[in-house]
């Protein structure tokens, strides 16, 4: 949709499961066509956007290679990237070419029905070419997240999972588990859902994402997740000792110093979500 | 603001220590006029509401009884209310009435200038009544708070203590580690800040309230964070457990689990922030 209203491709074939999901990304002015066939959908692509679960990012790759015409980019939108580069560079052949990405925009709603042209302006783009990636075919890709409003970034896979641990795959198993928290409370307290405001609303919005995608994309940054959260404990325990010992000096030098960081990188962060 | 837009006071005075703002009150229509001196504020007032840091509140309360008029109410807006109550309930004559109040309304924004007339609508706002509390003046709190739109729960101050500590004490706490864990990954990795998108925004927007107010609140309630803070980190270990063990259906069972109270409870929750 974004790269439709902006006219960065000549024509946009999309390929799913659904005839009738695909028939009314026609009509929203996703895509220009559609097809349920691998073969039919890709002859004669140019660029190929796998935007699938993590987990079957690579099993496209290996089923696009047979009839992926030469020189043709196959890039992906997946939230992890270091397992995913590495088989998509150990499958293709020198012909084709695999540029790792992942754009820091959505929301815990999913389905052609939330599609919006504008998703990508402003939001972080993150490119992760690796050792043996096609100068070329990354420039390319970055011109296009750029023509879409992007802010494109570029880091190896590995930071970009260890980074992306921290930003996003631990903060999604914290709301999740705040959630938890709640409902372990209300067997007592059962007032405590009518209690909710928006600090504990918006701190849980994430746990509303898809489960068999967030399911994916932890297993996938196990390595990264496991590390964050030992590293995120320790951060708490700096701020829940002070509580429990009452330093309220402690604990006001403590939070004002999260909010001058907040207020210094965070705060002016102009996001479409994720 | 509230109060007056609603015809629900015939005069609003508004007592503070900086004559500037509270013109400002005055200008925007939050308050009829202005008092810097207590006894000059406070004679003839039905009704004395206490909107200061929760470590101020009782203070007032002492300076209030010489000037208070008999059968007098006074209410707070203190965010926790154990401690509160009872000195409260300690300090005040028969003649004067303490109800313990929290509304679950504002934002990490402070000042007159983010004041507004629909702040409450829809918001919860908790009444706290102790043994003694006198059931007219609590009668008439509750009425005042629903007819400026609020949804009144009534529960005693251990409850709220408790139930805050879950929905908004350590969630603040846990907002102010995330941000103090992205700056620790930023030592090495200084790209992380650009990468944050709007769950991170989202999750972490209350650490930007005061540290002063925020301070007062965590200690006040060291009790209610400490066991909350315990039984969050066994619902955080089981999603964890499922992430490192790389046990997927294991992690997508825990996080559905989560989501699924999330649509039953809080999706749909039309909250004033807090």
């Amino acid at each position: 949709m974004a790269v439709k209203q902006r006219g960065l491709a000549s024509e946009v074939t999309g390929i799913g499961r659904n005839p009738d999901r695909l028939q009314r990304a026609v009509d929203l002015g996703a895509i220009d066509n559609w097809q349920i066939d691998l073969e039919s959908g890709l002859t004669d692509a140019d660029l190929i956007y796998i935007a699938t679960p993590v987990s079957n990012v690579c099993d496209f790759v290996r089923r696009s290679v047979p009839f992926a015409k030469s020189g043709c980019i196959i890039t992906d939108a997946g939230s992890t990237k270091k397992e995913i580069c590495a088989d998509a560079d150990s499958i293709l052949p020198d012909r084709l070419h695999f540029v790792g990405g992942h754009p820091m925009a959505g929301s815990e709603a999913a389905g052609i029905e939330v599609a919006r042209p504008d998703l990508f302006e402003n939001a972080a783009y993150i490119l992760t070419p690796s050792s043996i990636t096609d100068n070329e075919a990354l420039g390319k890709i970055r011109l296009t997240a750029e023509k879409i409003g992007s802010n494109v970034l570029q880091m190896d896979p590995e930071t970009h999972d260890r980074c992306a641990a921290v930003i996003s795959h631990l903060p999604h198993i914290i709301a999740a588990a705040l959630i938890g928290l709640a409902d372990d409370y209300a067997v007592n307290d059962p007032q405590i859902f009518d209690m909710i405001a928006g600090s504990f609303k918006d701190m849980t919005r994430v746990a509303g994402s898809s489960p068999e995608l967030w399911r994916d994309i932890c297993i996938s940054n196990s390595d990264g997740i496991s590390e964050a959260a030992g590293r995120f404990a320790n951060q708490l325990n700096q701020g829940l000792q002070a509580v429990i010992h009452k330093d309220a000096q402690a604990f006001e030098n403590w939070f004002q110093r999260s909010k001058d960081i907040r207020d210094l990188h965070i705060k002016n962060i102009n996001s479409s979500q994720e």
